[in-house]
């Protein structure tokens, strides 16, 4: 049997996803710890993801500024338990121009600060109201334990920010975005997601409510893959956002904040990645098809250009890989490392009988078929690819979510991965003795009646029926 | 006759340039001295500019990548011109994640060092040529005499770099890219560009040769729009990039980068503007064809949605505006403050008559068309629109391109702006020598015989035709 391409995910898991990123040519980490760079077929499903997800936040009505990175010190201060939040991680401009600056800059964590400040300038009336801003940026956090597009110093991301004239309104926004970032991970992603609120442990810093959608990596730790913050008057009052109401009385603003970043990228890879590397879902896949020329004669050669042809016709992004002085095996393996759904090979044997291989990624199966029929049946398989993957994504989180109502058994099983079904009470406390005893969160709260009348922790009455697991 | 909407062009440029970029809504200074927050009708135009030349950059064979935004110091320094270059324009990180850094960091004002030193690590052999990126980010330098758009202590923008076998091939490269920049400029953004080579003293920090399309804003002063540089072996000798030729030697790659920045913006404005406002190109517009809905009877907003429908099917990016409510003045000021480039009136007395009135920006000349050849009449102007405002801008930069001879006419003249086409010698201490007179510099060398056997500003023997003038 050939030596495996990478390490198997069931030996070790995080081996295996430091290989797919690197051998698929993903990412690597840059020169200051924690850093990313994003290298050409990582970037390209990115910006397949960001053209996407930009069309779904444009459709609500939002519409795309851009913001400085560099904030002043001052700024973050004004709201407390952002500022707390966020103190640890900063990085900090302390000279400029060859000067040591008056006041320090931070390089933005997250752009809720300059963006209210703006908010209490350009809002005056209700007419103003909602303001509905997207950003696509970069942001900077210290991390202490990088891992490349799941946790890093710098990542890409969007971030939403608006203001509404009541709660009501604010409080239906920050639903309405969990609720795009929800569709857009299913449809596009073909990742199945559970959204809910977040308990108070893991909310964002100065939120009243984070909502979030968390998925369940293969290796059964879950991922928080986007959150939408409800800011209530938090920030309205730090920065004195005010509007004239209909009745001439001044009031505040309730704001929101969402964001989504390159972290889906790390997702995409531990939700659908198997032992020979990436699976693509088909909507992202910078390739969908690669037609590989296994012989140079210019039959093969006309044959491939043939098919290309009505491939990118029908809308299908095509690449013809013409290599043939490349092994069959390394083109093979690079392209099913990189995870590019479809493959159709033809060669001298092919065409003799007039046909060509069309190979799928996602369960490798090849199948011979007509030359005349190869773009159609490659076409055609994208759909059910896409379907397929997310279906196996529900599947494997729906077979690895366990009610547990018993602590001891909770303890014993949360290492095996998976997430946990609870009644929790939402007690003080009860988050951290959760945590320090099983290394485990609460991902999110979820809408349904708790599966025990008292909390798996505490064991007082139970409110809230929880979803609780180890996360990256 | 009613008050200027704006300060006129004629008696005070600058203050009119504040004033568009103000009140069409453009963008407005950060909270950070030069900084700039760019809002949604100044974003919308860069997003159209940066999917334009997004495709003519892949066109190349150019793919996108992202690198880090914290670069080491130790990284500049080992292009000694380029660290030299940049020294006094860096904002420096010194703190991070609540520590003194052991090296302090500086924010990217490009990326030449980081991906040179990535170059060295993914180039082996003559396979990997050509290698090349482009990135689509934001740079900070410190800017000590900040303009929205035209200079600012942020700035977004691409730039692309890329590694060849040989001097020619970078060469060849270079000239391409300033071509690609020079096509973009012309039929995208409608503005007439001279392409040269920059003179040395204007050359990029760490370059063989820097190439530039300069364009003549209203005012009469230039504006470098894109640069496009040879770095010759410089940041390949500095980052040891190395690759194996055909015959096993080891031989150095020669680099090239090139980058266009939301300065273009500034360019656009002071090129195609007038006393009303903005005048944007329909391929840029975000906005091409604004109805506007003047009455509030169903008859009339039944009407408008015909238009907005047909406008939409035949492509064009239509805006309904059925603020009725609003004077007209207001609405008619607001969109060419904003240089939308076709209006289409619509109101009780236009329907009674079956016809509604086209308003183009350019002339500001309307037209009424029956009703129901309304949106076919808006969709024609569009061509010629754009085509005329190239043709503007063409013959406004002839018109004031001036041959010079005589170094005591130049200085005489050089004021009332327009560039100038005077004989060079090259000689070392030249260009400072012209700057300290004259204020004005070298904007390019342009490919034509010398005008004069001897050099405008030292007399020696004439090298070179060379473009002079004052520039932004």
């Amino acid at each position: 049997m050939a030596k495996a391409v990478l390490t198997p995910q069931a030996e070790n898991f995080p081996a295996w996803y430091q290989e797919v990123v690197a051998r698929a040519e993903l990412a690597e980490n840059g020169p200051v710890r924690g850093t990313m760079v994003v290298r050409p077929w990582g970037y390209a499903i990115w910006e397949l993801m960001q053209a996407d997800m930009d069309r779904r936040i444009k459709e609500t009505g939002a519409r795309n500024v851009a913001f400085p990175l560099l904030i002043p010190t001052s700024f973050l201060e004004k709201e407390k338990q952002h500022v707390a939040g966020f103190s640890p991680e900063l990085a900090v401009v302390t000279h400029a121009g060859g000067e040591q600056l008056a006041e320090p800059l931070v390089v933005r964590p997250t752009s809720e600060t300059v963006v209210n400040h703006y908010f209490a300038r350009w809002i005056q009336s209700h007419r103003n109201l909602p303001l509905m801003l997207n950003l696509w940026n970069s942001v900077v956090r210290w991390e202490m334990r990088p891992r490349l597009f799941l946790r890093t110093t710098e990542f890409l991301w969007q971030e939403g920010h608006t203001a509404h004239a009541t709660s009501a309104d604010a409080a239906a926004e920050t639903r309405r975005m969990l609720e795009v970032y929800r569709a857009f991970m299913e449809e596009t992603l073909a990742i199945s997601v559970v959204a809910g609120e977040k308990s108070p442990a893991e909310r964002f810093a100065g939120a009243d409510h984070t909502f979030t959608c968390e998925a369940l990596m293969r290796d059964g730790k879950a991922l928080q893959m986007g959150t939408s913050h409800n800011l209530g008057h938090n920030f309205a009052r730090a920065f004195d956002i005010r509007y004239l109401d209909g009745d001439g009385e001044r009031r505040l603003v309730a704001t929101t904040s969402w964001g989504t970043s390159t972290r889906m990228v790390g997702g995409l890879i531990m939700v659908h990645g198997d032992d020979h590397g990436l699976r693509l879902p088909p909507t992202i896949a910078p390739h969908q098809v690669v037609i590989m020329q296994l012989d140079e004669e210019d039959e093969a050669a006309a044959a491939a250009a043939r098919i290309e042809a009505e491939l990118r016709a029908a809308g299908v992004r095509t690449h013809l890989d013409a290599r043939t002085h490349t092994s069959f095996g390394r083109r093979s393996v690079g392209w099913e490392l990189k995870g590019v759904p479809v493959r159709i090979e033809l060669g001298a044997r092919e065409l003799a009988s007039r046909r060509a291989t069309v190979v799928r990624r996602d369960d490798r199966s090849k199948t011979p078929v007509p030359l005349d029929g190869a773009a159609r049946a490659a076409a055609d398989l994208l759909e059910e690819i896409q379907q397929g993957l997310l279906t196996a994504s529900r599947t494997f989180r729906e077979e690895h979510t366990h009610p547990v109502t018993d602590f001891g058994e909770f303890t014993r099983r949360v290492g095996d991965g998976g997430l946990f079904l609870a009644a929790w009470s939402g007690a003080e406390g009860s988050e951290q003795a959760l945590g320090q005893d099983t290394g485990a969160t609460i991902r999110c709260i979820v809408d349904a009646d708790p599966p025990a009348p008292t909390c798996l922790v505490t064991g007082r009455p139970a409110r809230h029926a929880v979803l609780i697991g180890r996360a990256y």
